[in-house]
Parts: structure tokens; sequence; C-alpha cells
């Protein structure tokens, strides 16, 4: 069985969980910490992030853009008409947009920012801080990251207007990066859902599939998530 | 025929012009400063970024990830057994992997910083510079810079003793990606060439290709390049 080095609240781990899921494709677990810089980790991603799917005893395929084309290539034909990256051309521009601008844009101006200093600080040695910023949670990183959440949000709610699913009317790559990135910002309570009800009623749609059940079953200890985080009718 | 909205300093574009000249594909370059975020551009790039690749009149493929995707599968067959992203999931897989090395981890601590501060700037007005922490070049993001590439070169020296080029024994949008983000740093002089010979002797090869003539061309006004940027025996 392939096993996946992840992080239960890394976005871009989430993204490929809910492509396997997606998939039907099984994968054994493991967390990673990406902070520790572990040796053998570093054999498997030389940049040193999560995730690294490895399939049989060895061969690596790091990081959850590459995974995505790899998935797409070895196994994504078996959806057939619902593959998660469509066939056309111009369709596959537009999911690959759309997957880029949450995996890099998204990333960058919120999702690591929440992650980094209200999730992984939780779990870094003094020492291994100081790589990072410093031990404690860098307040003026997630007041950026929640201010920038907001056009986001409409961004997403202004593609569930136009189409049905984020990058057309299939669900696609698009819809799962995207809601693997909200969801951590959800679980930590930093998406102000009500200033787009569009994007909700999206979000709450990707959320009902069963892909998503995995995700919404991730605890931090110490940290429980808000009230709706796994509620399906939220 | 197509258009490329670019910019000549932008490693992205650079890496996109580099993949059309090995694929023998013709457009028409146009200037696109990306901090004047033109609406006529943010319609073909919401993300407000160059590249972007327009063919016919309005089928915009958006960011060097996404049209390097789409000119692979749209015109890479015809180079057979020299197509820059190779047939087997294994080679895919690598070469997809140091692409997105130099894509997003060199452009996050390297080139974006130095394009921004030493080229951006001394283009923008006082007004735009104030949403890239102000006019005149920030000097400690050119110092972490100019600290990061190192590494960086070393890896490349890494890559070039293991194979022929950075990630097979065929050249392919890895060496075109690596040698891009290169190329501007190398203009403004930022580049330690003496501490990596093994790298020196890849990028030495990577330049004296046709396709990279365009590049090597290229001026900026009232900043003169490096004695060696165009000399292919430096």
């Amino acid at each position: 069985m392939p096993h996946l080095f992840h992080h239960a609240f890394c976005p871009h781990s989430r993204f490929i969980r809910l492509v396997m899921g997606e998939l039907g494709m099984e994968a054994e677990l493991v967390e990673e910490r990406q902070w520790e810089h572990r040796p053998d980790f570093l054999v498997l991603n030389p940049a040193g992030t999560t995730p690294v799917l490895v399939e049989g005893s060895s061969f690596a395929v790091p990081g959850s853009a590459v995974i995505a084309e790899y998935l797409d290539e070895t196994r994504g034909l078996v959806l057939s008409e619902r593959r998660l990256l469509p066939e056309g051309p111009a369709d596959r521009v537009e999911v690959r947009r759309v997957v880029h601008w949450f995996n890099v844009k998204f990333f960058d101006e919120v999702s690591h920012h929440l992650v980094q200093e209200k999730v992984y600080k939780r779990f870094m040695s003094a020492e291994q801080a100081r790589g990072y910023g410093g031990a404690g949670p860098e307040m003026k990183a997630i007041r950026a990251a929640r201010k920038n959440i907001r056009y986001h949000l409409h961004y997403i709610g202004f593609l569930a207007r136009k189409r049905n699913w984020l990058a057309g009317e299939q669900l696609s790559y698009a819809d799962l990066a995207a809601a693997a990135h909200l969801s951590v910002c959800d679980y930590l309570g930093d998406v102000p859902w009500e200033e787009d009800l569009q994007a909700k009623e999206w979000y709450a749609r990707v959320k009902s599939r069963p892909s998503f059940r995995t995700l919404l079953a991730d605890r931090l200890p110490g940290m429980a998530p808000t009230e709706l985080y796994a509620d399906l009718d939220f």
C-alpha cells in the first residue's frame, strides 16, 4: 500500500487526502513534522515539505502539485467523465489556474501563516521555533491572514456564482484544493462565512462528500475545532 | 500569432520564453508591468502576475506552471524523444519536482526579492511602490536573497554532478526553469558562480542554446548587465 507522509493540518496534505478519497485510493498515513527536518524525510523530499507520497518501497512523489499530476496520470482515468483534471485543454488550464491560486497564492497569503503560527508552533521546541520567527504565534502574521482571507472568500463566491463548481460544471482538483486550504482555516475559526453565502454554500457541498469525512474527524490535541467544523448543515 | 504578456526581467516569463524557443514557437511579446494592476490584464489573469499566453483573440493561459503544462500537452509532442516533460511517470515526477523548486522555492527565497527590489521598483511611482514596502530597494530583502542563493547554487551543482541535466539525462523543463531564474540574478551580478564550478558549467551549457539568445539580448535601461552576462564562454 502507498504511504502518504503528511500532517493532519497541512493544507497541501489535506488536498491530496481529498484527491485519494475521490479516487477511492487507499494509503497509509504517516505523520511528518516538517519543522523537525528529519534526515530520512529530506531524502524523500529535499524541499522538506509535506505531503510526500511513497509508492512501493522507495519511489517518492513530493509536493501536492506534483502528486496531483502524478495521480491524474496514473489513476485519474478510472474516474472517466468524473476525472478531476478534465480532458479538454481549456478546462485543464482553468482547473490548474484555480489549483495554483489556492496552493500558492492562498497558501502564501492565508493558510501558511495560520497553520504555522497557530498549529505547528504548538509542537515546536523553542530551538525549532527559532527558525520560524520564534516561539509563540506572531499576531501580525495571523492578523494579515485574517484580513487576506476575505477577498479570497469573495473570489470563491464569485466563481461559484458563475459556475456549478469552482473551475467549471464538474467537481475538479480546483474544488478539492480550495476546500482543503479553507478546512484548516475553518477548524481554527478564521473563516468569516457570513461574508459570502455563495462561498459558504459551495463549501457545504464539498464538505458533504464522503472523501471529506477523514478531514472532519481530525482533532488537534488541546484545541477543539469551531462548533460547526464537522457539521454538514452549517 | 499567440501573444505573451511578459516582463523582460520576470523569471517566470523568461522560463516560458525559453520553452517557446525550444519548441520553435513564435509569439508576440507584449511588455506587462504587473505592479500597474491594469484592469484589462487582470481579466486575463485575476492573480495579476506575468506571464500570460494568449492564443487567438481571447484564450488566456495564465502563469508559468499552467503555461508549461499547456504547451507540453498541445505542442510538446513535436519534440518527440526531446520532449521537455518526458514520458515516463518517474521522469515526469522528477522534472516537475525540480521545476517547482525553482518556480516556487527559489522564487520565494531569491529571485522574487532581487527582481522586485532591484528592477521593478525602478519603474514604480511612489504611489505604486507603497504596495511593495515603499520606494527604493529594501536592502534586507536583497541581503537575504544573496545569502539564500548560495545553497541553491550548491543544489544545482549537486544535481549536475549526479546527472547530465538537472532532472535526468535529457534537457527538460527543469533546466529551463532553473536557468531562467538564475539568468535574472546573473544580469544583476548576484550569482557567486565561483562557489560551485559544476553549477557554472551546467549554466554555460544551457546559456549556449539558441533558445537563450533572446534573453541575453535583454537590457535594462540605465543598468548594464555584469560583464559576463552574455558571454557564452564565461
